[in-house]
């Protein structure tokens, strides 16, 4: 079953305390996970601040997840250098990590085009010991990777599936008509997790599931029992709390509804600040509505 | 059945000889769309061409095609003044116009905020004669109206609806979550037909009706029977061609479209160009790949 | 002299009373610039809110306005559609009009390239009664007129000129190396007159004109002789004052400081707003600051 | 004269052989420059392609360079990563580099505010062994510091300078004039280099430097000597260039005109591609027309 990858996939926030990464309290969280059935995790997505981690805290992390589950752990390893991303993702993998999310070169933006895309993946695929996952985020990237890249590269052996992040389910229905059935289509986000599943994802890796897992599961099992009215009024009532923890408050916002939500948050690292009192309670109050707190 | 707005419209593309209007192909235009189970049809929209037309030459439009139909017309009559607006949709609605797809002002583009889309739409809502349709297309405009803002419009009782060009129907669905069902959410572009009534949309104006009507519809009605395989099937082959009469070819490629496929399309008003040769054997392949033309 | 465009011309903001023109108000504003060693004026460009204004609105600004002055008068008379360009154009030469500020076409803005550049302009400037000047403003257009186009286009004999409004005075000195030297290049914003000048432009249609006549003649008379530490010292004094009536607060904040400053601003049309309370001191502490007022 | 930095500077490029750094190349290319009267040289800046170099390769450059000349050795240590940037930074000064240029955090783009941009500099500043000049660089990071947090951060001890490789000389002058005459101005690109100089800068840090350095030294020494007209001349001519190898072709343009110049370019390091034959053939054509080639 695992190497379905079908379902919902929480990236971990990475806690931090005193700006120094707490361990004790990613296992809190991550044990508390356990008891959903998710069938794993994203380790330092673009939520787990992996921007502002450094290669010895991704590897630690790596370690202490591993000691605690025996799920499917996905790393991000992705940076523009390729040298750089071969060396770390087959280190994360030595360490437990099952596949490497690999984000799309981005520092040469305007350059970043079919060959290039074919370039990078291909050379990076070549070289890793675990399945290769593409990442396209184009909020933090400003760039998008073409479906002809994809479907192209979808025939390469040792790359297995796209994590898209755009909020357009047409790349998913495209994609899917194109590509081999086994090539797993997942969704970034979870405004799109409804259309998505229903243009051919197979799951998804949301920011949402470290605060609503089960609305997110709910979600998903609705759909796959065709039971679409249901899916659709949990999808509604999670679009607001899902914007709030992602566009409109970021990593802080996600953090500070975990705290409310029983998970440990925490502030986001430096430079990123946590929320202010107005926006707390503003997120409160979305949390609140949502029936996720009273 | 008609207040229902339900079902696909084509944005009817202007014929021009020699830069002028041709009404007659036109005309020629409407007959064969009048053999097709459409409810009706939009005017000078963004594909046709409307920016490049004079005030005159828009009426002389509805006009000419009120003498040839019974069913819905919906004018594109909106513009950043709203005195302008008011006028002409006013003098459109004497013609013969049932309904007033009145486009997000834009000039100002930074300062287009919550209180100016209200001030705007009421303002305009308040003086004319037909109801008023919401048009929210980023791609031609760069200013997205925000769904708080949609909420609120809808309550007023001559705002009826919204055509949301974006390819997020995510905005569909949480807009449709929070409005009166009354209030008629439509799609913008094909691509997003599929998921967009998934969503709560009940219909589509749609570039691609004007070149495959027959095939928008399936889709549409395929989906109403929860046949979601078939309509999805039918979505995925026509993705390319929409694209190609859109984003990657524009008008020009739209109109040599329906030149492929029997209607009069001809050139694209100037300052726009007709497609090169080249351009024109690319689209050639992309209608032949999807079997509109063999 | 007056052919030769050079020096600092204010782009005419339009006062409103009850939403509605103020023909009275203009001409006591214009009165006031009649004593400053200003060439001409702009009527209905960007700022004087030409979006919002009906067609004869326009004309009868023209009108207006020719019957108090004998200076330059530039309109802003370009639309998209070529016809109305040209239709509009040529009523508000023959109402006193000297000179046609024509905006780029933008509404298909992908589709805005070297040739359709060159038949837009073209087929305007063949058309039109009165000379042409080219007006390039991505920030409201979102479309960059390349520096090739008007260079090509500036070997017509109606197209006499170039509002630059981007921040970027390199394109001055590209195109100013490359086209005869009858070929006027203005800049469009007072962050760039110091180095505009310096450039090879001959002078600023500037917002900041309307507010600060004298401080934007003491830049370009100071260049003029040579004297650039003191030029460019009024260019800083004046820089946050700029971006208040143009970036930061927009119309509103433009019409708000000529109030602070004795003229009558009064409110920008709907759908765009008067400043808050907040805004309007922190407007009242830059213009205190750059000591245009106590 | 050291701690003036003024002057040219080029950022060297990064010579690759089967696309692993060449050192030897480097050093050729260095003695070439030794004979120019550059002050000193940017080490992997966004020219050298930092993005796709290992931490170990960035060290092996600031040793190699440093064995081979005395001048000033400015290094592109900036990461989104605090506890990594300076880390490298002290690593890099270990080695000899004398100053850090720390581009702007990017990854969170929406979220790198004011205050972000001040808890970032200043957390690095206070840590690091040597000066650090901000770089900020929106083409590449799609963020654009404000002036304000230049300003504020300009008091901080180590933090000595900015290089803004905006085309917006503004920027310069405003900074300018609101910061401590000992806060370094540089330009990032040549586009500026005149009016950037005239505004305040206090020399240039561009990619044009790496093929034209004489060029460059003409512009900014014939600005010193006030033969305005001179500089202009040679600016204008080198504009295309300029554009040829950064906007245009990027860095595989930048090596192409260093091959045909005499240097050792060589082709980019993957993802990026070597120039196609045609676009070889239209960067000659612009090298010849400059006179920087027969």
């Amino acid at each position: 079953m695992a190497d379905t990858l079908k379902g919902i996939y929480p990236p971990l926030t990475t806690p931090f305390i005193d700006d120094e990464v707490s361990f004790d309290n990613l296992v809190l969280n991550l044990l508390r996970y356990e008891n959903k059935l998710l069938p794993g995790y994203v380790l330092f997505g673009s939520n787990g601040e992996s921007a502002f981690l450094t290669r010895d805290e991704k590897l630690q992390i790596v370690v202490k997840v591993r000691e605690h589950t025996k799920r499917i752990l996905i790393a991000g390893t992705g940076l523009d250098s390729i040298k750089e991303t071969i060396y770390l993702t087959n280190d994360a993998a030595e360490r437990g990590a099952n596949y490497a999310l690999i984000i799309t070169p981005s520092f040469f933006k305007s350059e970043m085009k079919h060959h290039n895309f074919l370039n990078y993946y291909t050379r990076v695929a070549d070289s890793i010991m675990i399945p290769l996952i593409i990442y396209n985020v184009p909020k933090f990237t400003n760039v998008n990777i073409d479906s002809e890249s994809i479907i192209e590269l979808s025939s390469h052996p040792n790359i297995i599936g796209l994590k898209d992040s755009t909020e357009n389910p047409s790349r998913i229905s495209e994609i899917s008509a194109k590509v081999d059935s086994a090539f797993k289509l997942i969704v970034g986000t979870a405004s799109i997790l409804y259309t998505g599943i229903l243009s051919g994802a197979i799951g998804g890796i949301l920011a949402l599931a470290n605060i609503a897992p089960d609305q997110c599961l709910q979600i998903f099992n609705f759909i796959r029992e065709r039971n679409f009215e249901k899916a659709l009024e949990i999808q509604n009532r999670m679009i607001p709390v899902n914007r709030a923890v992602t566009s409109k408050f970021g990593v802080a916002g996600l953090k500070a509804a975990m705290d409310l939500l029983g998970y440990f948050g925490g502030h986001p690292r430096l430079p990123l600040e946590p929320l202010s009192e107005a926006q707390l309670i503003e997120l409160k109050m979305i949390l609140k509505k949502a029936s996720l707190i009273e």
